[in-house]
């Protein structure tokens, strides 16, 4: 039976390293696997990640409608994708998923988690990843990556504050679900990280196969 | 104290026509009024309007998919225009509104209920029209105006079953909410319809003011 893997975490935690180990992980192993991402993976998802880009469309999108069309996204790709690579057997590894919402739209903008979790329900269905990786990095390495460039001060502490919330919710999501998620701290030397993903992948694949 | 109306109905059943009528009818009394419609009404409502249309997309958008979109744009609808517009004391005449999307996403097409009420409380969260409007005309009217140059048969039986649903609906609501809702058969002569609206309007109108 495949996995459903979804890997997530605070920009700049180094998801497309990671991605990087997982393709090879699969390729290596000769396994069926499809990657995709979200917002996007469908025609739909990239047009609306096209639209939420849009320097027109600036101003013009709330937070909640936001909210709705990521969900919007997330509804077409789980039914053009996601479910049937599910049912053919093929593993579906997701860069983001709605842990992110939660922790974007949710922690860091302050959509009230109810209503997160009301769309979840909505668009899911109970359907859950059998693994998330959530990639962890202290918030003092966050902020010392940083653009150097910026206009300090008020900017800077609003952004240290905004991604203290982000990665409070996922290290809460991960800490509340601890048969799906598990944290990797990334702030490690690339090879530790590459050797503790290979390490649960092997160890998740096998348990599917028993 | 304004109020908010929609103009709801099935497709054929006069909208554009009875629209003029409520246009004129403000005009003539001097009244604040913004007229709108949905999906439509914002920059979003009118790009995410494009994407359901533009025929690339065909096929890639699904019914589910569809109905949180229509959502979006209404929740973007609801914060940029309608509510601004209230509590500045104007007037709100929408075309279309929540009605249809139970009419056509969900009598006509197959979305539940429940899950149509899931998202009208996580958008609207309480705000409901003062004056809904539906434009009935009965069934055999509806058919009558269909296009004849179609391919017969089976084509225009799932369009009468399709339209039987959809007004079934409307009818429904109407009768579960009297005091929202008035049906208008605008199977009647325009003078009458026209005569019928202008009433209602001035009761209303009358009503608020009292």
């Amino acid at each position: 039976m495949a996995l459903f893997i979804t890997l997530d975490g605070m920009d700049g935690a180094g998801k497309t390293t990671q991605l990087d180990v997982i393709r090879q992980w699969f390729a290596e192993r000769n396994l069926p696997v499809l990657f995709s991402r979200e917002p996007g993976g469908t025609p739909l998802g990239e047009n609306l990640r096209q639209l939420l880009l849009n320097p027109e469309l600036k101003g013009q999108i709330s937070l909640h409608t936001e909210t709705l069309l990521m969900f919007a996204a997330r509804q077409q790709h789980l039914e053009d994708v996601v479910r049937p690579a599910l049912a053919a057997g093929v593993n579906v590894v997701c860069d983001r998923f709605t842990d992110a919402t939660y922790a974007y739209q949710g922690g860091g903008r302050g959509v009230a988690t109810e209503k997160i979790a009301m769309l979840e329900q909505w668009v899911q269905q109970g359907l859950q990843p059998d693994l998330t990786l959530v990639l962890d990095v202290p918030l003092n390495t966050a902020l010392a990556r940083l653009d150097a460039g910026r206009d300090k001060d008020r900017f800077e502490r609003e952004e240290a504050d905004f991604f203290a919330r982000v990665r409070e919710v996922y290290r809460q999501r991960a800490a509340a679900e601890p048969q799906r998620c598990v944290v990797i701290d990334s702030s490690q030397s690339k090879e530790t990280v590459k050797a503790q993903i290979e390490s649960i992948l092997a160890e998740r694949v096998a348990m599917r196969a028993a």
